[in-house]
């Protein structure tokens, strides 16, 4: 008998599709039903065995599922939270994948009350350019990590859950709370989306963007790639993480100014200093991550 | 009989090494003399092939040289130029491989006075995390850019002995004006290295830096790359294009602070036409280098 039976996921999308595919390639899901705002999206992931079959009423699907996946962007958990909480099991885990985990945390307690043990807060670091069911894979999570934020009303068992059924796709699990975690995320990630982003729309605005773009090379490409991030989705991040990602954009303007300042000064030692510091820690960094 | 018969180098780093090793294998060229800084590099050089021998006297090699390139950090033009000025024949062309070209031209004037005609500016685009004599090969520039900023006292077969030396090395060549050369590459690779810098300092000075590190993830990884950049030659870019790269920094904090007011506000819709634009820019941008 496999580990879990029925598991339900809201948003079979990249996360979601590939959350559903590595638990079928471990052999530890019994039925996965999916849910999602597109009929032929659904359609297209079950073609591609990724669900068993999509749900048609969460009234219908919750009480007797082990596990439901939230996958949907963060913008929309807030309403989806609501329109479940009425229906899910005594025996069921709810989690999320969502990049934010105070806003998200928040939804939980308004929508599932006194059954707020029942949901288990998460999030996988497992973006990718590609996105949609289609994009889907079964070793996404291999190697990756993914963060749990337990509250304090979660019980060991749906903690277990959760940390189990991550583990069973291959990620190293931790534990962070969820302002620890929306701190963290809004300095090595929102953060640096925000930055790329604003200087490619500095360049496209001007008059003359191509003279530009025609001699932007490969520190450019690398520096820009997060740009081509998804508008919404990023759009849903910043907002959701508001509060943490202004402090962290205020202590970025101060470094940005006390460089500036080096360099209207003149000040080639602090320059130089400013970025050693910068290139002793990548590439520390950059040595462990082998 | 080789196209070119003396070629002189000054700094057999990668750019000069590469240079040199390029010409020889297109039989460009007779003779490669190489000067620098550290005999130890040029013994390497000269042991690698990239360079026939080590110079030592510039007055004794100048005179008879076809072409000098000047492949030193931009700091360090001002001085070399004057060391060398003295000495080119009359049939010499001089050119450099360096970053910037306001403050480079400017030193050119200064040094080579009534000969700056025999002087012309270039920059190729190929950077590289590796440095060094060592990291040479012959193929750095095949389908790079080569930027030519030149002079009004250039002449035509000043002018073209250089392009056909960056030809042969298997580069497009380009002509800007030093001035939009300087305005261009502040914003498309001095800005980038500044922004990167910038991030990977702000979280290193944290007294809890260990835990933004453990969780940034291959979007961090991309975006800070040029964070692992050569802070002195860095510093002497940024300082050598500080005109330009202030005002570059200048438009690029008021694109933030227009993503920031829109954040505060929580001005959804602004964020994500923002990010649409930049998005939009990036992706035409990448499917145009393929």
């Amino acid at each position: 008998m496999a580990e879990f039976g029925k598991v339900v996921i809201f948003g079979v999308g990249l996360i979601g599709g590939s959350f559903a595919l590595a638990l079928k390639s471990a052999r530890a899901v019994e039925e996965v039903v999916g849910f999602g705002r597109r009929p032929a999206s659904l359609r297209e992931a079950q073609d591609l065995g990724i669900i068993d079959r999509a749900g048609i009423n969460p009234a219908h699907e919750l009480e007797d599922a082990d596990l439901v996946l939230v996958a949907t962007p963060v913008g929309q958990m807030p309403d989806l939270f609501a329109q479940i909480a009425p229906y899910i099991g005594p025996h069921t885990v709810v989690t999320d994948g969502g990049s934010t985990k105070c806003d998200v945390t928040q939804a939980a307690y308004a929508a599932f009350g006194d059954r707020v043990a029942q949901f288990v807060p998460s999030h996988p670091i497992a973006g990718a350019e590609n996105s949609g069911a289609a994009a889907s894979r079964s070793d996404l999570y291999q190697g990756r990590k993914v963060v749990v934020t337990p509250l304090p009303e979660n019980q060991d068992e749906a903690l277990d859950r959760v940390k189990r059924a991550w583990s069973l796709c291959g990620a190293d699990i931790y534990e962070l709370s969820p302002e620890q975690h929306d701190r963290v995320f809004a300095a090595v990630s929102h953060l640096p989306h925000v930055l790329a982003f604003a200087l490619v729309k500095d360049l496209a605005e001007r008059p003359d963007a191509a003279l530009f773009f025609d001699f932007a090379a490969s520190g450019f490409r690398d520096f820009t790639r997060i740009a081509g991030s998804h508008p919404e989705m990023w759009r849903d991040i910043c907002l959701a993480n508001r509060t943490a990602l202004l402090e962290e954009i205020e202590a970025y303007q101060a470094q940005l100014n006390d460089i500036k300042a080096a360099l209207a000064r003149h000040n080639g030692e602090h320059l130089e200093q400013s970025f050693n510091v910068a290139r002793e820690a990548r590439r520390a960094w950059g040595h462990r991550q082998k």
